[in-house]
Formats: C-alpha cells, sequence, structure tokens
C-alpha cells in the first residue's frame, strides 16, 4: 500500500571517475521515486506546483552500502513512513537484483510561493 | 574588448567513467563563461530573469578535439561573435594550459515570460 | 531497422529555474537514445568499455525548437545516419507528443584505454 | 586549522524549477569544499586516485533550513570532525552572506581498486 518501487537505469552521466553513480545522485533517485509513487496515487506533482504548493527537502540520511554501476538497472522502493501536519518522511532502499545497495530517509516540508511553510491539506495527507 | 575569459575547475561529479569532463558539461560551462563575460559588463542575468527576460539556446554547435579531466584547471574563452535584432551568437574555446581542447558555437534569442520571442532591447545589446 | 525509440521522463533535477529540460541535458538523453538503440541490437556498451573500447563524442550540432518541461514524457527517436571507418554519425529528434521539439547530429569515435584512435571494428559496424 | 572555506556560485544548471540549488547538489558542493580543504593542506585527490586510492562516501546527513538561489554566492565551510582508522567524519556548513542554510555531517572511507576497504595511511591522516 504505502510502498512504491520504480526501476532506474544509471546513467553514463551519473557515473563518476569510479564508475559508480555519484553518491548525490541517490537524492534525485529518491525524488523520482516519491513522485512516481505520488503519481500512481493519482497524484500529479507538476501540476502541484502550477498550483503554488512546492515541496521541499529539509532533511536527509543515506547510508551508502555497496556501490551502484553505471547501466546497472537500479529498484528504487520508496515507503512513506510518517506524515504530520507540518512533515511527509519517506524511507527508501535502493536495490540491485535483489540485493540493497543503500538505505535513506528523507523528510519533507510543504511551501507557497513565498517560501512560507503551509500545514499539509487533508487531500495530500490522504493521497500520500 | 568582446572576449571574457573564466576559469572553472572539472568536478568530480561532472565526469564520466573515463575520468572525462562529461561532454553534455560543457554546455554549462559555455552558459558560465557569457554569464560571467556579462557581469564583467555590468550586466545581472538574474536580475533579467526578475524583470521578465529569459534567454535560451536555439543552437549549439560543439568541437571536442581532446578530453578534459577531473580536477582540469580550465579556461573558457567566450567571444562575443555577433548580435543581430533577434540573435547572440557566441564563440568559445576550452583551454587547457593554453591548448585547445574545445571550440563551439553556441546561439540564443530573448523570450519574456510566456515564451514569446523578443526583439533584443538596445541595452543589452550595448551591454553585451 | 536503424531508427529507435527512447522514452524518457524529465527529471525535476533536469529541469531549469525557467522550469525548462536544460539545454545540456539533451546531450545525456541523445547518449541514452544511442544506447538503447545499441542494446535493442544486442550490443552492451558496459561490457565493450570493460573490453577497453571507448565511445567518445567529437561533434555535436543540436537545434532547440520548442522547450520540454519538467515530466514531459518524451521521445528521443535515435537514427543511425552512417558509419565510416573512423566515425559514427547518428541524428536525433526529440518528440513531445508527436510534435518535435529538438534535433541534433552527433558523431562519436572510438579509443582504446590509452586515447588512440581506433578503427571501428567490422562486427561494430555490423551491430550499429 | 581544521576548517576550510570554498566559495561557489550556484550555477543555473544546478538551480531546479523553484530557482533553488537543487537539494542533491549540496553533496556535490561538500566534495568540492573537502577536496579544497584537502588541497590546502597539500594533497592531491587526482594522484591519490591515480595511486589506487579512493574515496567513498558511507554516510550523509543533511539539513536545509533556507534555500540557496541561482547565482548565489555560497561558502561552503568543511570542517574535520574525526578521523579513525577506518573512516574521516566532516561536517559542513552552507552559508549565504553570513546566514547558514544547510549543515551536513559525510562520512568517508578509503577503498583500493579491487572496492576492499582499507586502513587510512598514516600520511593521509597527517594531511587530512
Amino acid at each position: 500500500m504505502n510502498t512504491h518501487d520504480t526501476t532506474i537505469r544509471v546513467r553514463y552521466e551519473d557515473a563518476d571517475p569510479m564508475g559508480f553513480l555519484h553518491h548525490s545522485k541517490y537524492l534525485s533517485y529518491f525524488e523520482i521515486g516519491r513522485t512516481e509513487m505520488y503519481r500512481a496515487a493519482g497524484g500529479d506533482y507538476r501540476q502541484m506546483e502550477e498550483l503554488g504548493w512546492f515541496v521541499v527537502v529539509v532533511r536527509a540520511d543515506i547510508r551508502y552500502r555497496k556501490p551502484a554501476r553505471y547501466d546497472d538497472e537500479l529498484v528504487i522502493r520508496t515507503r512513506l513512513q510518517k506524515v504530520t501536519q507540518a512533515k511527509i518522511i519517506h524511507e527508501y532502499q535502493v536495490l540491485l537484483k535483489g540485493e540493497s545497495l543503500a538505505t535513506a530517509t528523507v523528510t519533507l516540508a510543504l511551501i507557497d510561493r513565498k517560501g512560507q511553510a503551509q500545514r499539509i491539506p487533508d487531500w495530500m495527507r490522504e493521497l500520500v
């Protein structure tokens, strides 16, 4: 229910001179994971932005256990851990052929066009 | 007068599994080159966007002769080639210790918030 | 036969402050296009690199006609235009719902681990 | 002594559709921070890699407080927190005109070409 898998193939551009997926890119892969989870639930993040709601990351804690490599087909497993009035917390797992390469917890908040923190509305809480 | 040099050190993240600066990144380096040239002339690209003017690339033609590597300190040499009522054309050279690694021609146009093409205003023609 | 379509959804990270796919990213999308075309023909670019063959871009000429936006589902249409003893030339089209947003020609060469230009071997010419 | 400041101007490409520095890019900016700190101490990370030593990130914990924007001139303040036999821990602060926008702790480990964890050698401990 509150878990969603998205498959991402590591782009050449995303790999570094070690041949590994650069450690910064995991955050972008997580962003794709939660966007696709939201889409699968009927949400549309682009539309949300057009309406003036913006999601920002307030904390990210990532543990890298084994490297991913160029061309690896990764599964990004996104799990909704918690929604409060002010925050949405997701947990992530990066899997290669069933093996866990990395895990993370990312905390989101909602802001308006002026950058003011917003209470997470009920319809969004239901969707996520 | 119409030439400007900017120094950029190749980031680890910008290098690919060959250890080379990824070929897509040259376009970002050229963008930094023309922004710094514009700044040196007294312009402020961020302010321009806040006023509702946006610069878009309409054509880019790049020739890669020798690779740049992670940590190389590159000189991006930007030269204004031509300004018409509708277009700004720059030429670029990527230099490593005086040796030319790549050359390019990039053509820009001006649009407004709605994406409509704009005539390049006189004050901008004078600045660039 | 010598045309291949790959679908790529524009990542949030790949979009710039205008909300457009950054112009440098098209080169990465083309790289994905030709890699997937090569994979569809039975090739494996990662394995090629492990064997000591590297493909480098020697020229790229891109024309941007209309912007792509965050979350757009783009089709990257890759067409093999020509293979000579020294070069592989592909043409690209970026399509959004059938409309062409950009076109490009990208020329590749083959090098070995030492960076020496290599003749394109017959097996590769047959594959591409 | 064990603190180093590096200035980075936010690239257009690094900013997202909100106009903010994309949250994944902070990790690349931290990487530049520690590389420059290492260089200032007489180290050369590229040379280290050529000798077969590779630094990998094993954990990153980032708190984002206020957004950085395109063209902001940021100070990345890198502080060495701890070096053990197996790990190097740095703390980071992202500053804009003296105001702290984000803080982070990033833990590094050392591996060889085969990916095996290595004891951090004395000369490196002295340098960092």
